[in-house]
């Protein structure tokens, strides 16, 4: 980050790209604690533009890279963040290129329609770097976002539950080296669900269905496990729990709650640790450990 | 089968241990029409009884190993085919033993909690076994469900969607080797949806949601991935699919369905393949191809 550092030195400033989730609003406002005023790129269809009105900011389509480019000039920025999700993909219709970017539209549409989310992530961040400003992480940012190893909160996890995260770990790698989702739920040591393009919240949810429909055991708790993907780019979104991820955790009657250390953001950690410890949830940071199959 | 078949002409009869779903009844069907009378053991909270009304069968509990045995005995069961799904895992409090399989009760409750769905299925066959009687594949009974390599049907996939089967099956490997699920779904080379205790028609309307909420393409179509796990014991139930299936493809906007040839099912194929065909959906049976990772 030495590099971005001497960056902001030159008076350049820091953009925010902003989709939907509370993430973005976290970085902002860390951003300007550590008093810089960043710009706001609200994206159209994924964020509310009602939660940036203290923030200087303009609402624009993901695939507007006119739009982007010409934001970037306008407010010399130098620095840019991605953060909060995507969920929908920009339509070819929907795209209106630069003159830097025209040449490279048939390669962005094969990614959008047949990349994976690092795919379409690392395009983005091409684009965005091909008219001169850089990428940086959220973490270098705001880097006490990111989870510690070891328990968050108050709670400890009983030995079931660390092979419910053993488990968890196993399948999150497996789907991470696939390129899809960052998330798994086990319960009783045998994961009963996979995070796809449904996100965690939905997943949270068809686990307290499938509890209250008998299909998983109700008695037993479980934990949900989000890992970073193997080869992700830490400057993409990371993977990231909130008070949100407690609350549909608890719902699913899960015992908690694993993130990787280092490599996954937890947000308004004091909220997090309080709701958790309410419910007698753990919430942990843990190593990807590098094994792979059956824990 | 030279063995069972042996086993056939000395007069056992062959019992359908049936769980729900449409398998249980095809089976049934085709064993009659072989010329044989199976005894049907419908298991209560899964099977419906007034399905059965044409066939001698009872209600057992699945857990109910003392009924299973002394039905066994009185209808002088030598040969058994296991044959729908399973949702409910039986609680331990379900669990009537029998003298033979008392000593075997901790290792029943520990794989029940946390084995995983072929670990279940592997003690279940045990437990049947050590009763005196074979378990059996239903594709050794009904050979001709098994699908066959190649286009099932009057529709071929198109290159786009052969790059879906493969996504697809990259993706249902992995889950089969970590004992989760037999499915996937990849729509624009991408997996948006895995199989996991849901099961694959809530993962159909899952995606079919994905799609209206434009969080997947829906000017994409995709395909429908189930395979055998790899170390699958084809004696317990296989992956199947039926005109349900091909209905919810159609609700999910997909282009079509690829199944393992040889190590999957399709149920009513004249009904699947004519509404395949009407729908313009291409069924396919597919090799696993042993290949990992990304396709």
């Amino acid at each position: 980050m030495s590099a971005t550092a001497s960056r902001a030195a030159t008076g350049g400033r820091l953009a925010i790209i902003a989709g939907g989730g509370a993430l973005p609003h976290h970085v902002a406002e860390a951003v300007r604690a550590r008093g810089e005023d960043p710009f706001v790129i609200a994206l159209s269809r994924e964020a509310e533009e009602s939660d940036w009105v203290g923030f200087d900011h303009s609402v624009l389509a993901i695939g507007d890279f006119s739009g982007i480019s010409r934001t970037f000039k306008e407010q010399r920025i130098d620095r840019v963040v991605l953060s909060g999700w995507v969920r929908r993909r920009p339509e070819w219709r929907d795209i209106r290129p630069t003159l830097k970017t025209l040449a490279r539209i048939p390669s962005v549409l094969k990614t959008l329609v047949s990349g994976g989310d690092d795919a379409v992530l690392r395009m983005a961040m091409q684009l965005i770097e091909a008219s001169g400003a850089h990428v940086i992480g959220v973490h270098e940012v705001v880097p006490n976002l990111l989870a510690d190893p070891g328990p968050i909160g108050a709670i400890a996890p009983s030995d079931d539950d660390r092979r419910d995260v053993e488990a968890g770990i196993a399948a999150a790698n497996a789907l991470g080296e696939l390129d899809v989702g960052q998330g798994a739920i086990a319960v009783g040591g045998r994961v009963v669900a996979l995070e796809g393009a449904e996100g965690t919240d939905a997943m949270l949810e068809r686990v307290a269905t499938l509890k209250t429909e008998g299909r998983v055991s109700a008695r037993r708790r479980g934990v949900l496990v989000k890992l970073c993907k193997p080869g992700q780019d830490l400057r993409a979104d990371l993977p990231s729990i909130g008070p949100s991820t407690v609350a549909g955790a608890v719902a699913a009657g899960l015992a908690g709650i694993a993130v990787e250390a280092g490599r996954a953001l937890v947000l308004e950690r004091a909220e997090v640790i309080e709701a958790a410890n309410r419910a007698g949830l753990f919430v942990i940071g843990v190593e990807r450990s590098g094994h792979r199959g059956k824990a």
